[in-house]
Parts: C-alpha cells; sequence; structure tokens
C-alpha cells in the first residue's frame, strides 16, 4: 500500500501546483517539476525513485507521446508544409549546431554536445497554443504555422532520438551484429506504415465487435503500448512507437473519444508521476556549480530556436514581426525535451552530471517562450 | 520495458479470453482467470508475480471495488430494503455457518474455517444481472430484490473483511496499542459518513473549478485511493475505502461520466493485471491433493448461498420458484470472493496451502450461478 499512498500525495501536490501554476500564469509543467524538486532527494527527501516511480513514468512518456501523435494534425500539415518544414528544419539545424559549437567550445565531448543539441531541438508549442488562443491569433496563418511546424518538429526529433539511442549510445540491448538491427528497424518502419495504413483502423473496426468493456480504449493502449515496445526492442526509442501509434489512431474517425479517454487516464496517473519524477534527482549543488553551463545553454537555447524559426519564416515571406513571433512560440522545449533528456541519461548519452542542469535549462526557456511570444504577438497586431 | 511487454501480453490474453468466454457463453471473469493460470508459475511459466504486477493488480481491486460502489444502487436499495436484507443477510449467515461447520469437521482451525466462510459470504450478480436482462427479467421484482440484495451483500462483507484483517489477523501492522486502533477505526468510520454526505460533493464541485485535464476524474480517483490508503493506515482493508469512495461518487450527478472513465481507465491497464495475477500461483499438484475439501466447499458454497437466498426470499412470501431464482443468481461469486482470498492470504488469514484450492471454487460458483438461474428463472415465467 506504500506507493499508493505516494500515487495520492502526487496526484494532490500536481494538481494543486497545476491549478496554481495556472492562476498566476506560468506554464503548468513548471508547476508539476516543482514538485518533484521539493519532494525529492534533493530537497524535502519525501518521495523517493524506485521502481514503480519508474514505470509508471514510463508508461506516463508513451501516453504523453502518443497523445500528442494523436493530436498531430496532419491535414493542418499538409495546408502549410512549406512554412512549416522551414520553421521546424532550420529550429532543429540551429540548436544542434549552436549545441555542438558551444559543447565543444566548452570542452563537452561531441556526442553529449550533439545529443544536447537534438534535446534542445526538440519543441512543445502547447503553451504557445493557449497564448494564441487566449489572444485570438490560432486561427491566423501565423497560428497555423506553428502548430505545423510543431508536428514536424515532433516527428523529426523523434527520428534524431531514436537514430541517437540506437546509434550513439554505447550500449547495445542486444547482442545482435548492427546488420540485423539495421535490417529489424527498416522492418519497423515499415510496420509504422502498415499501422498508419491497414493495421490500426482494422485493429478498431475490429475491437467493435469485442465482447468487453471499453474495448476500443483497450484496443488503443494496446496499439500504443506494443509499438512502444516493439521500438525498444528492435533497438529505437519507444517514443516513436508511442508517437506513430498516436499518429495512426489520429487517422480514424473515433481519434476524439480515443483522445479524451487516454488523457484522463494518462493524466490521473501515469503523466503525474513523470513530470515528477524529473524533478525528483535534481542536484541544486549540481545546479550551483555549473551556472556558467546553464547561462550558455539557455542562451543558445532561446536564440537558436528563435533565429531558426525566424529565418524560416522569412524564407517563406512572413513579415519580420510575424516571423519573430513564429520562433518565439517554438523556444519553449516543455514535456517533450524532459522526455528526450530522461530517455538520453538513461543510456547514458548525457552524463548523469548535466541532467539537473538540462532540466533547469528546459525550464528556462518553458517559462520565457510564453513571454516573447506575447511580446511579439502584440507588436504584430498593432 | 520488459514489464511494457507484460502489460501488452496481458492485455492481449485478457481480451481475447474474456471475448471467446463470452461468445461461448461462460463468465468473462473465468476465462481471465484462465489466461493467469496457463501463462503463470503452475502452467507455461511466462508471466512472473513481481513488485509491479502486485501494484498494478492493488490498484486494480481498488478500482474494482470503487466501481462496485458507484453502480450501487442505493435508491433501488431503498425501495426494495426489506427483501434484500432477509436475502443478502442470509445469503451471509448460511455460508459462514456452513464453513464453519464443515471447517471444523475438516479440522481446520476455527479463525481459518470463519474466513472461508467470509470468502462464501461474498457474491458478484454481475454475472446474474446479464442473465436477467437477456431473460427480460431484470425489471421484474425478483430482478429488483437480486440487485438489491447484493449491494447489502457488497455493504455487509466489505464489513466483515476489514474487521476480519483488523482483528482476526495477527500481523499488526502498526505498534500501536489495541485502544488507538479501535479508536482510529471509529474516526474512519465517521470520516466516511462526512465524505458522502459532504466531503465528496464538495470536492468534485471544487473540482471543476480547477485548471486541470480531467479533473472530475482526477479528484474522483484521488478520493478512492486516498480513501482506500487511509483504511489500510488504520488497519481496516483498503476495499472498504474504495467501495464507499464510490458509493459517494455514486450520489452525484456526475457520477455516470466517472464511471465510464474509471472503468476505462481500471479495464485497460489495472484490472486485467488483477485477473490474471489470480491465476498466477494456482498450483494443480495442490488442487488434485484437495479434491475432497474442494468438493465439499464447493457443494456448501452452492448450497448455503441458494437456500439462504431462498429463504430470506420465502420469508418476504416470494412463491418457491422465485425464491429459487433469487437464490441461485447469488451463488456466483466472482471477483468479489477473488478479492478477499487475495487480501486474507496475503495477511495470513488463509494458508498459502488452501489457496489454489479456493480459487477453483469460486471459479465453479461462478460457472453454476447462470446455469441454475437460467433452470429457474424459465421454470418461474412458465
Amino acid at each position: 500500500m506504500e506507493f499508493i499512498g505516494v500515487l495520492v500525495f502526487i496526484l494532490f501536490t500536481t494538481t494543486l501546483a497545476g491549478h496554481f501554476s495556472k492562476r498566476i500564469g506560468i506554464p503548468v509543467v513548471i508547476g508539476q517539476l516543482l514538485v518533484g524538486i521539493i519532494f525529492g532527494t534533493g530537497g524535502l527527501n519525501l518521495i523517493h525513485p524506485d521502481i514503480l516511480i519508474h514505470e509508471f513514468s514510463e508508461i506516463g512518456v508513451i501516453l504523453l507521446m502518443f497523445l500528442a501523435g494523436i493530436e498531430s494534425d496532419l491535414g493542418l500539415l499538409k495546408k502549410y508544409l512549406k512554412p512549416g518544414i522551414l520553421v521546424a528544419g532550420l529550429g532543429i539545424l540551429l540548436p544542434i549546431l549552436a549545441s555542438l559549437g558551444s559543447g565543444l567550445a566548452l570542452s563537452l565531448n561531441s556526442k553529449e554536445a550533439l545529443f544536447i543539441g537534438i534535446i534542445l531541438a526538440a519543441t512543445s508549442v502547447s503553451i504557445s497554443a493557449e497564448v494564441l488562443k487566449e489572444l485570438k491569433l490560432i486561427d491566423t496563418k501565423e497560428g497555423a504555422t506553428i502548430l505545423g511546424a510543431a508536428v514536424i518538429d515532433d516527428i523529426l526529433t523523434v527520428f534524431l532520438v531514436s537514430m541517437s539511442i540506437s546509434f550513439l549510445s554505447g550500449e547495445s540491448t542486444t547482442n545482435q551484429p548492427m546488420s540485423l538491427i539495421i535490417l529489424e528497424q527498416i522492418a519497423y518502419f515499415g510496420l509504422i506504415f502498415f499501422l498508419v495504413k491497414f493495421i490500426a483502423p482494422t485493429l478498431i473496426r475490429l475491437s467493435k465487435r469485442l465482447y468487453a468493456t471499453s474495448s476500443i480504449i483497450i484496443t488503443s493502449l494496446f496499439i500504443a503500448l506494443s509499438m512502444a515496445y516493439l521500438a525498444d526492442f528492435v533497438g529505437l526509442s519507444s517514443v516513436i512507437g508511442a508517437f506513430f501509434a498516436g499518429v495512426a489512431i489520429g487517422q480514424l474517425k473515433e481519434h476524439q473519444e480515443i483522445f479524451r479517454n487516454v488523457e484522463a487516464l494518462g493524466y490521473s496517473t501515469f503523466i503525474p508521476v513523470f513530470f515528477v519524477s524529473i524533478g525528483l534527482e535534481l542536484e541544486f549543488s549540481k545546479v550551483a556549480e555549473q551556472w556558467k553551463f546553464i547561462l550558455i545553454f539557455s542562451l543558445v537555447a532561446i536564440f537558436s530556436k528563435l533565429f531558426g524559426g525566424y529565418l524560416g519564416a522569412k524564407l517563406d515571406k512572413f513579415p519580420s514581426t510575424s516571423a519573430l513571433m513564429i520562433g518565439a512560440a517554438m523556444i519553449s522545449r516543455g514535456e517533450m525535451a524532459l522526455i528526450i533528456l530522461q530517455l538520453g541519461s538513461q543510456v547514458g548519452l548525457i552524463q548523469t552530471n548535466y541532467y539537473s542542469s538540462m532540466v533547469i535549462i528546459v525550464l528556462i526557456t518553458t517559462f520565457i517562450s510564453p513571454l516573447l511570444l506575447k511580446y511579439f504577438a502584440l507588436r504584430t497586431s498593432e
């Protein structure tokens, strides 16, 4: 029963933290991370990371990526494909190059500098989308470009993470020869194609004929968890499987019902545990020690994404203030970067030494993005 | 990721097992238990009971009891209070007395014989309710009496289990003096009263003002898990907390939305793990060895409940065939008895030696109840 107590405590504190974060106008994810930081080993030491926290958080990540996949609006993506690709592409390229350069200048090893770049290539526009809704700018060309670019950014970073976990990390989970692993991964991408085109629609259709309670939800979760598991099995990352399982479900007419149920399921059990688990192992001593690292990479994170987005938008002939607004909206790394950070630190792609500082950097980008977005949005509408 | 693989496997096999059970007309719970038996340590030894299985199954039990609580129709109960109390009361008293007698005759110790009686005092009318719906008898006086008696049976057995775990089990989880424990438990029952009357309605009302995704569902789960945790904390059983949390939610106008969501959440993750976990540790050698025990207690289980229900109904002036139909509907012990069995074996109230045989006895009652119910129902409507 001890874990049930911990779960109750996490549900209670994250819900309140999320609520008050929103009320005072800071992103919910920051409030929920603070719970982990306050009650974790670096703080009051009340919640200890154990196998149950770890497993719940792992399922939480799968559900977050699954939900992100379902939400990916491929229709919007097709309509704003050109600005989307430009904004996402440059918004990925610049952070990677800038991180690689800064990392080498700070004498990190090149693999680690590259992986920091991949963490900072991620974006999470959920907070930006809220700001845009609030300012009634979500249905503008800028709004659509931001959402479209976010989908492409998700897809590309999910690929980059999977590939880097497969090829950059020294740890090979299997003892298979490289050629076999590559064959398996190609087969896996083939499976994703068939999943989106045939398997998911067929399974969901069949599931309606099942004599079972909530059969559509069970089947969707089965698809998400099994694709995540298979991805991990062939040496890719579980997030790629969960994300494309979501994309497959997103194509179906049942996607809203499934989204609503998986959202309730995830946010009432597994997802809060993930957010808390991120903060649990934060070490303040490291943060104080590495203030230079944090300062430099925070600036890299903010400006590389801002200018990446800006340049992409300018190339598609957006006016300058619109382009800055688009860039500002992409700065927030939110849960996507935290997921990549956690995956990377598990396989040793980033030293646990830098873990705490990276969490702080992600928090800073998440905090600053809506402020800059509001600033440029107000200048755009003038 | 290993556990995710096990979870995927459990979801897949239990969903199919449940589906085909229904198609060939046997209760779903039997099909799902078979999965655990086939793949558990007594069978192919593919799924091993570990801490994750244990914790998921513990949450599964809490959700099952929470759902049972939400479903308790107190309105129906008030309307058919007299026959409900008579049927439930005698349907609890007879199995306990018969088990105690048979247990002592088989030279079990008296505590164990009593606890077997409490296991066999439980009932699960979900299968009977389906049969009655099929035969269009659910809205008859007999149908309402069965459902009302089931609610009373749930409430009484939940109390009996909590009390026996608190007083019969030698294991004291805390080192507090008995007087303090009793005070805490009285305070807990006071808390249940306030929960139903004030706390739950207030929390759910407040939760609507929360800035949070699925805030009503999170709040309901918070109530269920925290009441279960507190019950365990004061030395009662977690099921009593979860059940009355459900009763409290069942009074609110949001109860259908909450039920639907918790059902989807439970049946797509935690509840299948519970059903599988029951079968995992079944030992066939014990079953073969204890055929006499199984035979005697199966007969005790079937006839004590049948005559208990029959007598109760006769006392309220039901005709004989109606009374037999009511008794037959109550025979099925289903998940309620399995939950009590698992709780009891965890605290040593029943020897692990008898665990496998008790599972078989519960399966037999669950299998035979719908057959007898149909037989008497068809004679009633003649």
